[in-house]
C-alpha cells in the first residue's frame, strides 16, 4: 500500500481521484488538501461517501502532506503547482500534476501563451508528459509527471498516429473541441451558471486557448517538423466528456494508406483506447465517468480530408483517470488498476 | 465464483447490473439475454465496456441460459418473469427479480392494480420482497427475490421507521417522487424524448401509479393496521435519481419523539443509508450511479408535521444496485461487494 | 404611449420584463437601470435585441428615471424597493414591484420570515396584492402593486376556489414545488452552477422558504379563517418553470362537490387560466415563456384527498408576465396586451 | 389579412409556425393538416395556445386546405412536398416548402445525395431558394419558395460574404455544426430519447450528409465556381440552436482584407443577422426562440485561417421564421412582421 496525498481535493479533478482511488486496491488517501475548505470533511462536501467521507481537509502545505505520503497528486489552477513540485522532489517523493506548469518542453511557449514567468525552469526539463500510451516508458521510475490538459489529450490522440505516419499535409490541421462545463472548474463565473449555459452553446478562446501550443507541441514531435494548427473549444450544456472532431488533408502517402490499420496497430493493444470501425463515431456518453477513449474516423474521397473523433471524459482520461493511469505506470501496478469501472449509463 | 445470466441486459436497469457486476469480485457473468437484440455483443451497444464487451446476446430462454448459471436477474417488464421464475426454482438456481409480479403478499392487489391475472400464485408466497435494510433475515437462503420498485424503495426508507415506532398519524402519509427519466425505460415513447421532456416537469399516474400499493404494503406492514395513502410521482428532466418528499403528521407520541433518534437507530449501521443531520436535505447527484439512499428530514413545529426527503439513484438502490446487495445477501458475499463505487459528481 | 422604467434590468426577471414589453403596443421602455451595469448597452448583454440593443443600462436613482416615466417596475432583491417606492408615490407615478417587500398586509409577519425591519409601515397599506385572477377590480386605478412571489402564484391558484368555496379540510393543505434554477436568480451561488444542479434534484428551505407566510396570506383571506400549511419548494434541472402539486383533504361538503365546475367557475372566463380536463396534469413546458397557468386536477377517492397541480413559468407568470398584465389594469389597457405570445415548444 | 395553411403542423417546424404567425398581424391560420392527428384540436397537443387552441387538424389534402388559403406551409418529411406544390402551383396561390424536395438547382444532385427519383423535375426550376439575406429581390412575388435546410442556413450566412469577395481557398472551407436535437424532429428515435442524448454529445453523418451539397451549391453560386468541403453535423444535448464553426484558409487578398467591412457590408443593414465585434463569439441562446442569426469571427494569424461562428435557432432563422420572412417578401408585408419577438433567455 502506497500513501497518497490529494492537493486541491474539493474541486471536480480532484474530487475526481478521490473518487477513483476510493477502489484503487494498491493505495490509501492519507491526506486531502484544500485551502478553502480547511477543516470541513470530504462527507460534509460529498456525503455518500462511505468511510473515505470521515477525512478531514488539510491545508494546502507540504510540510505536513509529505509526512506519510508516496504520491502526491496536484489538482491547483496553473501556476500555484511550483513550489509544491519543489518540496516533493526534495522529499524524494513522487508528484503528478494535473495543472499547466511542466507540460511545455520549451517554457518560453509555456511563458508566452500563460502570459506568466516560470519559477523553477531548472526543473521543467525532469517532468515527463504523461500521456502513457505515447511515452509510456518515458513514464515508468520518473518523479515529476506533468499530467496532459484535457483537450490535448483527446486532440492528440485523434491525430498522433496519422502525424507520426507521415499521412497527413501538415498545415491542414484543424480541431474542433466540445467540452462539458466540468472543464471551467468548480469556480463562481457567469458563464458557468445552469441559466447561462444550459440549452446553449458557444466557442471561445478562438484562437487564443491555451492548450493550443500543447497539442502542437504533441503533434510537432510525432512529425518531426514545426506543426502549426486551429483548434477551437466549445462550451456544451453537458457536466462531463470533451468531443475533438479533427480535420486533416491526407497527402499522397496518406490517400493511399490504410487508415484503419494504422489506428489498430497504435491503439490496437491500448485498453483505454477504443477505435471503431470507419464511419462510426462516438459520444461523449459511453465513457462517462471512465479512463477510456473512443475513437472514430472516416475517410472522406470527395474532399481528400480524413476526420477523426475522439470522446472521453474531461475529469478521466483528459485529468483524474489519467493521472492515476500515469501513477500506475509510476509504481508499477497495473496499468488500469482503480480504472477498470465501466462507464456510466444513461 | 458463482456463474450470473441477466435476462433484459439491453435495457437501462439490466444493463446497470452488467455494469455494477463488472467490478464484482465473485461473480462471473455468463449470459446476457435479450431477445431483440440477439446476436449483437454488448459492445455494440456499449462500446467501451472492457473484456465484457465480447460477450453476445442470447435468446431470453432458461433452458440455455440456465446451463451454467447459480443465479438469475430479470429485467423484465411486468407479467414476463413467471415461465423463468418457474424454470430457475425448478432448477434450484435463485433469482432476483426486478419486475413487479412477485412483489405482492396479496396477489389480489396485484391484478387489481396492473389489470393482468398472475399466472403463479402458489410460488408468490415463496418470493420475499428484497429490501435488505428491512428485511435483510428473510432474504438470506432463499431463491426467489422480489426486488423492490425504484419509488417504494424510496418511500419506504423515508417513512418506515417512524411507522414502525407508531409516531405519525397514519391517514396522513403524502408521498410527492420525482424521478428522471430512465424510469420510464428504453422504450421509445413520445414523452421520453428529449424535446418533450428537458427543461419541462409534470406529474403522471396521479392517484393510479402502480406503486401506490407497493408502498402501501409495507407501510401497512410496519404499522400492523392497514396504511392508504397518497403518492404522485413526476418527472423531471435528468436521466437517473428519484427524490422523495415525504410528508405525516406526527400524533402525540410523534410530537415528543426524538424523529433524529429513530432514523439513526433504524439506519445508523446501515452502510448504504446515509441520514443527514436534521434541516439538511439530499441531492439525487449525491447518490448518481450508487446504492446509496440519502436521507433528510425536518420536524415543522408550525404544522406538527415531519417532512422526509430521501434520494436514491433509480437504477441504482431503486434496481440494480439493490438487486446486486440482495445477491450479496443470498450467498452470503460481503453486502457491499460490488457495490463500493462512489458517486459520480459532477 | 407611457414610459416605462424597468429598474434591475440586467437579471432575469428585469430582462424578462424588457422582453415581453418588446411587443408591447402602449408602452415605449425609456429607462434601464442596473448599478452593477451602468454604461453597457442592453444589446452589450443580450446581443440580438433589435433596437432595443442599444439601450444604456443608467443608475438605479428614481431622481434621473422618473423624469420621463410613467410607471416603474422594481426588479430588486428585496429590502431595496422602499426609496424606490416613496420617490414613485411622491411623483404621483405608478410601480409594480417584484420584490416581497409590500406583500404582506400584516407587516410584522414580512419581519418574522425576512428577518429585516420594514422601512415603511405606512406606505404597506397602499398596497394592493397584484394576483389580477383574485383581486382584479382592486388593482385597478392603484399606484403601488406588490407582485407576487413567484411560488405563492402557482399555489395560490391551485387551492383559492377550493378554500374560498370551503371544500377543503384547513389543516390539511400540503404544497409540493418544484423550481426551474432561474428562481435563484442570476447572482454568483455554487448551487446555481451547471455542474452542481444538472441531473440533480433537491428539496431546500423545508418549512423555513419565505414564501410560505405569502400562500398562507392569500389562503387565509380566501377562507376567511387562519389557515397554516406545509410547501416545501425543490430545485430542478431546468432553467424555467415551477410546478405545483398541491394536497388537500377534502371535507364532507367537498366530497359531494363538483370539483371542477368550482375550477371552471373560478376560471372558465381567465384568458391566462387554462383548466384541464380532470385527470390531465399540465407539464411546465407549455407554458413556457408566457403568462399562463395551466392546472390539473384529481379527486382521489381512495383517501379523500383532491390532488391539484399547477404550472407556471417563474419568469412570467411568475414574475414579469404577471407584472405587466397588472400595468395592463392600472392602465386600462387590454389585460393580454404584449402578453399573446404563444409558449416556446420545444 | 391573407389565409394561410400549415401542412404537418403537429411537428416541431409545423408548430413553431403557428406560434410564430399567431402574432403575426396580418395573416390568418385557416388551416392545420396533420394526417396522424386528424380531428385532435391544436389545443389537445399545446393546452396552452389561447383561441388557435380551438382548430382542429384536418388531413393534408390540397383539396380541402386550398379553399381558403392564400400561402401553403409545407412542413413534411422530404419527398412528400411534390403533389402540394403541384396541387397549390395550379391553383395559383403560393408555397413555402420547408423540405428539400425544391431547394436543389441541379435535380441529379438532390436525386444523388438523397436516393429518390424526383417527380416534378420541370417545376423545380421554377422554385426559387429563400434565403433572404441573400435572394431578396429573387423571392419577391414568387410562387414557389424552397425554405433552406437549417444547416445550409447557418453554414452559408458564415461565409458567403468572403466567398464572394474572392478572400479564401476554396478548397479550405470546413463547416463543424453542433445541433440541438430538435432537428432530428418529433420522431421516435432511440437516439432522440432523453436518456441517450443527455449529458452526451456526437457526430453524425460524416462525410455524407445531405445538407453537405445544399451549402456546396451556395457557395458555388458565391465563387462562381465549383466549391467542395467539408460538413460534419454534431447532435447536441439541447432542444434549438445550431452553431457553425466554419474554418477557412485566407488566401492573399484575403490575409489584406478587412474582415470585418466585408461582413458589415453584406449584413450591416440586415435586422435579422447581428455581426459581433472581432473576437467575439456568439452563444446558440442568444437567439433562442427569433429568426436572428449571431455571428462572430476571428482571423488567425498564426494560422491564415480565419474562423467563423454563426448561431441560430434551428426551428427560427433555420426553418420555420425564415419561412415566415420568406412569406413577408412573397405578399410585400414589413419583412420582421410577426418575426419581432425577442430572444428567450434563460
Amino acid at each position: 500500500m502506497i500513501g497518497v496525498a490529494v492537493i486541491g481535493a474539493s474541486g471536480y479533478a480532484g474530487a475526481e481521484i478521490v473518487r477513483l482511488l476510493a477502489s484503487h486496491k494498491e493505495v490509501e488517501i492519507r491526506y486531502l488538501g484544500a485551502n478553502t475548505k480547511k477543516g470541513l470533511a470530504f462527507g460534509d462536501l460529498f456525503p455518500c461517501y462511505g468511510p473515505l467521507g470521515a477525512m478531514v481537509f488539510g491545508e494546502n502545505d507540504p510540510d505536513i502532506y509529505l509526512a506519510d505520503t508516496d504520491v502526491v497528486f496536484l489538482a491547483l489552477p496553473h501556476g500555484l503547482s511550483v513550489p509544491h513540485v519543489l518540496a516533493v522532489l526534495k522529499a524524494g517523493k513522487k508528484v503528478i500534476d494535473l495543472g499547466a506548469d511542466f507540460r511545455f518542453r520549451d517554457v518560453d511557449v509555456y511563458e508566452s501563451w500563460y502570459k506568466v514567468q516560470h519559477e523553477a525552469r531548472a526543473i521543467s526539463e525532469k517532468a515527463v508528459y504523461g500521456l502513457p500510451e505515447l511515452y509510456r516508458e518515458q513514464i515508468r521510475g520518473e518523479q515529476l509527471i506533468a499530467n496532459p490538459g484535457c483537450y490535448p489529450t483527446g486532440a492528440t490522440l485523434a491525430l498522433y498516429p496519422l502525424v507520426k505516419a507521415g499521412l497527413i499535409d501538415l498545415d491542414s490541421i484543424i480541431f474542433d473541441s466540445k467540452s462539458g462545463i466540468s472543464g471551467a472548474g468548480r469556480g463562481l463565473k457567469e458563464g458557468s451558471l445552469y441559466c447561462e449555459s444550459a440549452e446553449s452553446l458557444k466557442a471561445y478562446g478562438v484562437g487564443t486557448h491555451r492548450h493550443t501550443p500543447e497539442i502542437e507541441q504533441n503533434l510537432t514531435e510525432a512529425a518531426g517538423e514545426k506543426v502549426t494548427l486551429s483548434f477551437t473549444p466549445h462550451l456544451v450544456p453537458m457536466s462531463r466528456g470533451i468531443l475533438t472532431t479533427a480535420y486533416a488533408r491526407l497527402n499522397q502517402k496518406g490517400l493511399k494508406a490504410d487508415i484503419g490499420a494504422v489506428f489498430d496497430e497504435a491503439y490496437g493493444d491500448e485498453y483505454f483506447v477504443q477505435v471503431l470501425p470507419e464511419g462510426s463515431f462516438p459520444q461523449t456518453k459511453w465513457v462517462q465517468g471512465t479512463n477510456f477513449a473512443a475513437l472514430g474516423y472516416k475517410v472522406d474521397g470527395r474532399t481528400g480530408r480524413v476526420v477523426v473523433s475522439t470522446a472521453i471524459d474531461n475529469l478521466g482520461k483528459g485529468a483524474a483517470g489519467q493521472g492515476i493511469q500515469n501513477m500506475n505506470l509510476l509504481f508499477g501496478f497495473e496499468e488500469n488498476e482503480g480504472l477498470r469501472q465501466m462507464p456510466l449509463f444513461p
